[in-house]
């Protein structure tokens, strides 16, 4: 029987709560007078917009974002034995370069410490510096490798600041293949405001949530495709968020708008390159974060039940019911996973642990 | 033997070319002075910037986009027995208020007319005022209920200008739901070219076709939902674009940010409505433009074979190729669904046709 393993699970250790309750634009933690007694996190892209009023508070926040504590008995209270926790979006992104590299050490050495008080139930993606220039962030996956718990990096869609099919990545990417760091990708700018249309008040975090981030995740991941940076660094693993966004969906039609495309034609780039599906089979993992089976199908089908990974993204999702003790998302994920699998006990094993316990060799 | 029908498949009539070549803005067609023999249509939004060189001529446009006798010859050509066509985008999206009424009736007579010339080969979806008042728009769509060859109407993502969650399109929804024509759902506007990255230049058109396009049918359609469009118009039925955008990918997400999304659970939003999945069951028809058994088969798995109808975009996605015969963005689709009901022709035998001629009453 493989260890149940939760590799989609968020953490905002002290050194980044005291981080975002010193500042007063997003990202920040607030208390309102209204309601002194209650932290509100507010992380998104415009989320603090009064004329918003469903989002402008964002979300609460409490000690199952920051107590190591909570994590291990939410593990508990879900029968998960294993967690690779990452910090939560937007980690450092916002930081000013010169004060990023060394917040960096301070928060990588924070998580791999709590870590090391529960030995084999943690591991953790680290976090990069990314606003600091890229000997820094070479620096710092070279550190990474070095800490016990450390497995790869968590990082955002807005790489150096420009996206990750940015040429100036190249020397990060060759460290994190070098080292054999992966990368979880992980999104958090989303859409503009402007793509849901007038009445997206309406409708509270439903359209950024279930609509901005996978698409985020799936332009990005793209965009790394058509830049060919897995042409230059062919042994570079991504594992992707939410299921890869939209990228098993759509990875038919990106191949067809390549193959059709005209301007790529031209400059001889819709041949001699790795097509989506060689990627997918090759160099991406996804979570298995997809709420249904017809997704968990997809992206079985367009991946491989050895490239998927069971995740809770906890602590955000939680139940709105103040009495419940399991976790809804939690449960339609292992729901999906177990219809799925219901003919093959060995790949949802596997989904569920066997194959982050390989892939992130989790033995120790 | 079911015929095989195509439903998704575009025409300019000749009295919707003259009006592009009227034109000096998005969308036109005209011919570059270095290139005087051959015609471009330019109609994505922004397509015109010169600061983009590899989409900023748009697309070749030949007879293939405006003579009849050439969709039939595709037709043939491809074993295509019945095809629904509608008017390609943007339209009259774009027209003055006091102009859309009247070229609607115009172009839906042309095309009918079009239909006319090869009974039992040809029906239409036909084109809505939507720059006009509601009373225009319902107008025409009694009109066209007494069109020999209209058999619903193609629409687009911005309704009335505020998107399909606009409650001033109820009456347009009744009176589709009461004359049982289905809409044929399509994208154009995509997502704004800032969501791409400085580096999308050097894509040519794969970052807007392939992400921009399912990704605003997606929002479109998610808008829809959150408003009560089909709680409100339970008999109100809607043919996806591009095998529902990426919505059966994404349905369990959308679902479960629905059940956690604390704003809408004090407006008592989130219980007592129909869910993603009733609808894509009850009310949504996708079409089966995805270009792999992935997509395909998640879209069967999410509203089920019967409601899947084949479609070849044609004329879009021609082969570069010059002496190509066969498109191969008609092969992706056939092959898809060879591959995905291998082991049932009368599943494959319902999406090639049968299922197109059922819904939309075809028998003629």
């Amino acid at each position: 029987m493989a260890p149940i393993v939760d590799i989609h699970t968020h953490v905002y250790p002290p050194k980044y709560m005291d981080l975002l309750r010193s500042r007063t634009t997003v990202p920040y933690v607030r208390n309102f007078p209204d309601a002194p007694d209650s932290s509100r996190l507010i992380i998104l892209p415009g989320e603090d917009d009064p004329s918003m009023p469903s989002t402008s508070r964002g979300r609460p926040i409490g000690s199952e974002y920051f107590d190591i504590k909570e994590k291990i008995a939410f593990m508990d209270q879900h029968k998960i034995d294993k967690s690779v926790i990452s910090l939560a979006n937007p980690w450092l992104d916002f930081l000013p370069a010169e004060e990023a590299g060394q917040k960096a050490i301070e928060i990588n050495d924070d998580v791999n410490e709590q870590c090391g008080l529960y030995p084999g139930r943690l591991y953790f993606f680290g976090t990069l510096p990314l606003s600091a220039d890229a000997d820094t962030i070479v620096k710092e996956i070279e550190r990474l490798s070095t800490l016990k718990y450390a497995r790869g990096v968590i990082l955002g869609t807005s790489g150096l600041g420009s996206g990750l099919d940015d040429p100036a990545l190249d020397p990060v990417y060759a460290a994190l293949s070098k080292h054999n760091q992966l990368i979880f990708l992980h999104p958090h700018y989303g859409l503009p405001n402007s793509v849901y249309g007038p009445r997206v008040g309406d409708y509270g975090h439903v359209l950024h949530l279930a609509m901005g981030f996978p698409l985020e995740t799936t332009i990005a991941v793209t965009r790394m495709l058509l830049s060919g940076v897995w042409d230059r660094h062919t042994g570079l693993n991504v594992l992707l968020a939410h299921s890869g966004g939209t990228l098993p969906f759509l990875a038919g039609r990106i191949e067809s708008c390549i193959l059709h495309d005209g301007h790529l034609k031209a400059h001889g780039k819709t041949q001699n390159r790795r097509d989506v599906w060689d990627i997918l089979k090759t160099n991406i993992y996804l979570d298995a974060v997809i709420y249904s089976e017809v997704g968990l199908n997809a992206a079985v089908e367009a991946s491989g039940a050895d490239r998927l990974l069971f995740g809770t993204d906890h602590p955000f999702f939680p139940p709105l019911e103040e009495d419940a003790k399991e976790w809804h998302s939690v449960n339609a994920n292992y729901g999906a996973i177990s219809k799925a699998f219901a003919n093959s006990d060995e790949k949802a094993q596997g989904v569920l642990g066997g194959n982050a316990v390989r892939i992130l060799r989790l033995e120790d």
